[in-house]
């Protein structure tokens, strides 16, 4: 198939349109504003909103579109010129190369869109304007037609993807292959960023987690200011991705930091690479998420009882029944409490995955992907396991938890800290593709930061 | 002197009180929110309050601070603990934590504001809060006296802000001495961003300014896109500058894309060299900014004279009257439009510089300091010279500046583009001290950039 030249904004509107069901109004979208910080001229950093860009390719502050669903006309407003703009910066772009520019059917400036607003019988919109509008709003329908509408990637959209992949698979191997020169996790925090940005990527799809050592337990890490050299660090996690065009990767890769993997770190790697290799190959429309999930969790409890860290409280050898006894006993969730992955697109953790935040059954809590796989479905698939203090103490808290750990064995493992193994997978016809290229071998791994060192 | 322990947010609070010059009321500051994107569950980048930051030294967000200024007691409110949170990224700063942490009389948690407030007479607040406020409110002084305060640094505050230039200062070196692998604008963004990173400079104090070749004509430059080897093309401009702890640096530098200086780009280099270091060495405190603005124009105007830009239009030769003559008209401003200098200091542009942007002398509009100097005042000092096409067509349309101008001689100028030197300077007791250390000698720079091509 070959990728069309523009961002198919068109071809989104008329999906959108069909998902509403709706064959008359007008859909009205703002764009991300121009915003200062106060008391202060400088703006906040600009990030265009999603469905703005998915129903435009535009990624300029202070405009508006409008899709009228009975014409199926698309049109672009640009805000006014402002002289002093154009001193500053130079000429804004005008509505002639708008048209070449954007797959719209208009281009026009701001002050033509009050009276295409006054004229409209009823106009949908996302939850939040900041401009008043004037007639009967419907807020009800909008914001979920798009979001269902960009859970599926056409080829457009799958190129930038692939594009963003690929510039985070080169970071993260750089990464590795200058461990010498990385001694604190800034290093590794800047060495990313740096590529990613020679590359084109001028912006993170999120801000990378840098742990070195057992910070790797604390998921949503942010310090990245560390030293890399203490004593009994044994890995380095890294989750960075790479956004191009709006666009997102989210990759995560660990690393042993002296080159070498010790027995634990090493079984706790293979172990996620296990969960991982197995879920993702069953992959493919149809299949359930949460069963992928499911499985990935099995697939702990299975290793955690060979390894020892979980046992059978009266001593019974490993069965399919202590599996699955084990399994329901929601032990497991201490040592890997995320999904197993997350839709990708635009957003990080994208639209359309039906999470169910208040789920009482805590395995299944902060799964973001709660309904079949479809083709076109963009996802990471990132099982886990971290050895998180407070996690893990507050399952030995509770009885029915803590009589499945062997706090003997556990002992062993804290120095890990956490593995985390996360690819960018897309669903396809019959199977997945994965996206995300740089090795996740251990031996391999090992190999290009020892080369590093020497 | 030595430099105390922590960040003086007493010390700035009693500053801010002398200058409110009341001695009851309740000063209240919210500190910088948790913002999601719309839609999203990313957060917007936190960058915190400033005044905030002033009266606390706390980087947080969700925080409140109130200083009663009969008592003179300063009180840190941090937001609730939540469970989610500590779950995902481990436990927040506990209020013990925060008294050994930041200079403040007592740390309590948010739930103990209500009744704060709710007691307090008159509260004294900046223009914009997010909680509701129960008493009388006055929003009139509290940010004229923070801003105030601000302008004249402590030796805290100067620490950080030589950090800071350091960082800077390397990343600028950096950048020069790896100009064989940057073929494009965004390699040394990318550079620059990298070193301060490094260095433990997570944030830029702005967006740098990477311009290739004439680019470097448009002065609010975003695109850092464009390849770097196009025909003609012979200065790079880099405006970028670390921020450390909340403290800001602001250079810019501008190098021979091929290592060579060129007749005319060495000419106008030279000119601006001679603008900054005229002006910078009258840097003390009673000087009034506006002369040495103005000092900087007429060494512009001087030099265009001698080169032939500028000229008389009855072909009279170069005098100290024609001079004044040409300075009156203003058509320097086409060439040199922005200001000599900025405050500068946790805001690029930071605060009580006094500026009139409604000004009818163009040439004093943008000037963002209309002050005498003080001691303590910390300052940019960054003279320029760019041939933008948009304002010198505006210039050649009218009679009265257009007569000035020798188009002939002009046109071997347009493909310098744009130079602009800028140094943070702290103004002294009895002078200036340059934080900036970088070099901007052109034979050095040539040099520099010549071994990185050899």
């Amino acid at each position: 198939m070959t990728i069309p030249p523009k961002y198919p904004a068109k071809q989104h509107a008329l999906k959108v349109k069909a998902l509403l069901g709706l064959s008359e109004g007008l859909l009205y979208i703002e764009s991300e504003k121009t915003v200062y910080f106060p008391n202060c001229d400088q703006t906040r950093p600009f990030r265009q909103n999603r469905s703005f860009y998915y129903l435009t390719g535009c990624d300029l502050p202070d405009c508006y579109v409008t899709f009228d669903l009975a014409q199926e006309k698309l049109v672009l407003y640009l805000p006014p010129i402002d002289d002093d703009d154009v001193m500053w910066s130079g000429m804004p772009l005008l509505p002639e190369e708008a048209m070449k520019k954007y797959d719209i059917d208009s281009c026009v400036y701001e002050s033509d869109l009050e009276s295409v607003l006054s004229s409209a019988a009823t106009i949908h919109v996302m939850e939040q304007n900041k401009r008043p509008l004037p007639t009967t709003v419907n807020a009800k329908f909008l914001l979920d037609a798009i979001d269902e509408a960009r859970a599926t990637k056409d080829e457009y959209e799958i190129a930038e993807l692939r594009k963003a992949a690929e510039i985070s698979d080169h970071a993260h191997l750089q990464v590795m292959m200058n461990r010498k020169i990385e001694t604190n996790e800034c290093h590794v925090h800047a060495e990313s960023v740096y590529h990613c940005m020679r590359s084109g990527s001028k912006h993170q799809a999120y801000d990378p987690i840098c742990c070195a050592g057992t910070s790797a337990s604390t998921l949503h890490y942010v310090r990245n200011d560390q030293p890399m050299l203490g004593d009994g660090q044994l890995l380095f996690l890294i989750d960075a991705g790479a956004e191009w065009n709006n666009y997102a990767s989210d990759v995560t890769r660990c690393f042993p930091i002296g080159g070498e993997w010790t027995k634990e770190s090493l079984e706790i790697y293979t172990l996620v690479q296990k969960m991982q290799a197995e879920t993702m190959q069953l992959v493919r429309p149809g299949v359930h998420w949460e069963d992928l999930h499911l499985l990935s969790h099995k697939i702990l409890v299975q290793r955690f009882l060979e390894l020892g860290i979980f046992r059978d409280p009266q001593g019974k050898p490993v069965s399919d029944a202590l599996v699955q006894e084990v399994l329901d006993s929601r032990v497991s969730v201490a040592f890997y409490p995320h999904g197993l992955g997350h839709m990708l697109g635009m957003n990080t953790h994208d639209t359309a995955g039906r999470a169910n935040y208040e789920d009482p059954d805590i395995m299944f809590r902060y799964l973001r992907i709660r309904r079949p796989l479809e083709e076109g479905f963009y996802v990471t698939v990132e099982p886990g396991c971290y050895f998180n203090k407070f996690l893990i103490e507050d399952a030995l808290k509770k009885p029915e938890q803590a009589k499945y750990i062997d706090q003997d064995v556990l002992e062993r493992y804290w120095k890990v800290g956490g593995v985390r193994i996360e690819d960018d997978v897309l669903v396809t016809a019959d199977g997945y593709e994965n996206f995300t290229k740089i090795t996740s071998d251990p031996e391999e791994i090992s190999k290009i930061v020892r080369a590093s060192l020497a």
